[in-house]
């Protein structure tokens, strides 16, 4: 790695599910100087809403703002710490986030649950990017849009998801109307805590155009909106309406307050809102076609860059400089993969094997992770779904769940453990598939987030993928990516991909498919097909069905 | 209760798996006056033979009857002296078994295993009812028996058992024909123990017509036999016919050795042997038509007699005389209920329930029984397939498996612990509308066994069933129906209706259906259905590719 002889550093703050990471980085090649993180005190509110005790119904999950800001005051200030470094020497500060993740607010930007006669109503909370309560009037608006023509569904597989900023408007328009009135935006997460940092609101690109609809300039039509319900029609102009930065670009200069709160000298230039899926193919200087990046958290994110525009069916969405500007920018997601496994883990594994683990000095994941991997592919006689928290694509369905086939009395936790990893992993398969069917073929899978780790998820997704496998070495790639994209806002670099090529961290093929594997994925991944194909596209709605009797059985 | 002046008493003695179990029953109205336990030294031999240390095959399950033999030694005299009972009112003896449960033997009733020339082969030791090595000669006996259109065949509901007495047989034929040759008798260890008892030996009519395929008074004929192995072809003649006694007959006088081991007056009758399923269903006072005995142990035994001989689609077996003389008694099972709930508790079950039922000074059974008891029916959102042990009734597949479908990240231990026992319950459900549908309306359901104790499964049992549950409360069923059919040798009662309507120990409807449950639950037996004519009747055969799969990875 070169080393640059200029001391100038960057701040990239991450903000993910759980917790937020801020992190020090060089200018000049990238080097991660120090780090920290700060985990949310509310984290996900998803049972009850700490404000008055009172059950959330299912599919609801909810963020407290405040911890936002605290990761602000606590994790950047420790991260300097970390690195040994002199805030002075910051020249820019960068910021990624979940999404989409959708804060309701007044006019200056105080988020309804700070508004003390709201505190109590749970639609004045953020919607964190997993609320799922809102597939009722996704459907509605993916109906009408199919009956309407509307040009921009195609833009995104052809459905769009109850987890966006439409879908989740309207519900707040639909189920507390007051609230409603009462709100003056709906804004991204991401342009919220930028807003915090500037004291302006810019609206980014890429969630406006993944997440908002906006496409070649547009949003959905005023009468689109009206025919859904006559009081959303004005919800672009009246919610959601804002200028447009692009990725990289200043959003504005850092404020006086959030220069107090961060340690980092006022008036530095902060870089346009992004998201952390996004931003890590910065972090992965994975920016070409062909490359696409895998952020495997608690959910997996996929991004692409293409040369053209092409219309993948069930892709999450295709936005005009939606990763960097000038392409087209691809994204498609699984909406559990660590999750999944951190539920199995949670509620699955009995206390012989918590003992075991201890014993060995391990972690319960890497137990199970060491047991897994003693066994030949197929061995377990196992085939799981990967859908216990939906499916974000290629069916976009969030009225799907989770299933497990080929359980006898001696299927063992490692073997369920095993069978859920390999099912994200075809879920995987699925959707490189669609790509490779629409013209965008898939040449490497380079991949970050917490699942790196776990080197036999690295080597079943190498297997089942038959793709090699490139490893952003960044502990901590999207608060990376923010923080290329801060080079670029300060002008130590032309673009983001000239500042990537410099501070990118990744390693390349790390794993490589190992043909004999492949070749018995390929028998089960044929049965993985059919079980996603019969649950998914309609052999078998029991999904559905159950989802509904549960909600009628929760109601009454 | 009417009390009967008569001291008599009789003495009922079960043989099961893992145990044998004495029980001293006052004969005037069934009371159980004393009992004991004597668990098998040997146990169930499936892992080495002990007079080798050679390891034994996959799937074998090998017994010693000399364990047989200690049971009368040990368990009788101490339930005699638990219930303070004076031997000499004792009247008459009888005894059940689990079926089919083989023992080889030389002409005068030898166990094979006991001839120090064959003690060191595991051929000469009994096969325990799941010894399963024998499935290639039974798929073998079950084409020819197709392809010859054998009438017998559906009497057992188009397939005979790997675990019955013909496959069993064949298997030691086909891998150790010199002990074959040496085998006199190859004889139900249900009528062995009444040979060691009287020193006859009779065969009982239940198991010669469930296990042993006689119908209408006629075995599989010489030519058949021959056909699938010419060595076989004097199978009947030669090792297995033998003169039929009924049920509640008497087989002979206890014999004066067998009064030395037992502390019983020599000369009193001892019953015909009986199977332990079966002969609950006097203990339940439960033989007439409409009434269906259900012993939900491990696996659920469902006996019923009918009027008629009807052919039910899938069902264990059809037998004359096979619960009672004079009618029709019908078998059908599931291969895994309570085993399967076991699986799920001792390896599903994270620490902190441990802990939790501990702490409430509960089971873990008890504590996610209790869970699972606060929630309505469907609140879960699961549904599963009760195939962890495959399919005996109405499916007789044991290729399948188990599966489970719904799950989120909010699905909880007792989400799926309440979605296995219904899971079972829809099991129940397919096999009583088999016999619905097949001119046998099954009117009530007579319970037995260990799950009786579990109030969350009867009263599920009661909502899905739509049937009224009426509870066998003997702490030990089986044995007191022994000792039922004991009495009715003895001559106390003139058949075993009557003495079973004296003598039986049930509680009437104890758990009834409710109806708003029954109807919720109608919705998701529909669901239960598709399910299983999806994976079970051909729509997708992926249970059997993924067992055929791990077979391979597991040999490569």
């Amino acid at each position: 790695m070169t080393k640059s002889p200029s001391a100038a550093i960057v701040v990239g703050v991450d903000f993910g599910t759980l917790s937020g990471r801020a992190v020090v980085v060089r200018v000049a090649d990238g080097a991660e100087l120090g780090a920290a993180v700060y985990e949310y005190r509310s984290g996900v509110v998803d049972r009850v809403l700490p404000s008055t005790g009172v059950a959330l119904p299912p599919g609801w999950a909810l963020q407290v703002p405040a911890d936002y800001l605290d990761v602000l005051r606590y994790a950047v200030p420790a991260a300097l710490r970390d690195a040994g470094a002199d805030p002075a020497e910051v020249i820019g500060v960068g910021t990624d986030f979940t999404s989409c993740t959708m804060v309701p607010t007044l006019a200056d930007g105080t988020p309804l649950c700070d508004v003390p006669r709201f505190a109590d109503r749970p639609h004045a909370y953020v919607k964190l990017w997993r609320h799922h309560a809102a597939q009722p009037q996704a459907d509605r608006i993916n109906a009408l849009a199919e009956q309407w023509g509307e040009p921009w569904l195609a833009r995104y597989g052809g459905l769009i998801s109850s987890e966006w900023e439409f879908a989740k408007g309207l519900q707040i328009l639909e189920e507390d109307p007051e609230l409603y009135a009462a709100m003056r935006h709906w804004v991204e997460a991401a342009d919220w805590i930028v807003w915090r940092l500037t004291g302006k609101y810019v609206r980014n690109a890429c969630s406006a155009g993944y997440k908002g609809a906006l496409q070649d300039g547009r949003y959905p039509a005023r009468e689109f909106l009206a025919a859904l319900n006559p009081g959303f029609a004005g919800f672009v102009e009246e919610k959601l309406a804002q200028p447009i930065g692009a990725l990289g670009a200043v959003a504005g200069e850092l404020s006086a307050p959030a220069a107090a709160w961060t340690g980092l000298p006022a008036g530095i230039p902060v870089a346009v809102g992004n998201v952390d899926a996004h931003v890590t193919a910065a972090a992965g200087n994975a920016l070409s076609p062909g490359q696409m990046v895998a952020i495997m958290g608690t959910s997996t994110c996929l991004v692409m860059n293409g040369a053209e525009l092409c219309e993948v069916p069930g892709m999450c969405g295709v936005v005009d400089g939606g990763i960097v500007a000038g392409r087209w920018g691809y994204e498609a997601g699984q909406s559990g993969t660590g999750d999944i496994l951190g539920h199995f883990v949670r509620t699955g594994v009995p206390p012989e094997y918590a003992e075991q683990a201890r014993a060995a000095g391990a972690t319960l994941h890497e137990h199970l992770t060491r047991l897994a991997s003693a066994q030949a592919v197929g061995e377990h006689g196992l085939l799981a779904l990967d859908w216990h928290s939906g499916n974000r694509s290629v069916l976009v369905d969030h009225g799907l769940s989770g299933a497990i086939v080929g359980q006898t009395l001696a299927t063992r936790p490692e073997d369920t453990y095993r069978a859920l990893i390999e099912a994200t992993a075809f879920g995987a398969r699925t959707i490189i598939a669609a790509f490779n069917g629409s013209g965008l073929p898939v040449t490497e899978l380079i991949v970050a987030g917490g699942l790196v780790r776990n080197s036999l998820v690295m080597q079943i997704y190498a297997d089942v993928l038959r793709l090699p496998l490139s490893v952003v070495t960044s502990a901590i790639g999207p608060a990376l990516g923010s923080a290329i994209h801060a080079a670029v806002a300060a002008g130590a670099y032309p673009d983001v991909p000239v500042a990537a090529a410099a501070m990118g961290q990744v390693r390349r093929a790390v794993y490589r498919p190992v043909p004999a594997n492949a070749d018995a994925y390929d028998a089960l991944y044929e049965l993985y097909v059919r079980l996603h194909d019969y649950f998914g596209r309609g052999g078998n709605d029991m999904m559905h069905r159950l989802r509904q009797i549960q909600r009628e059985a929760v109601a009454a």
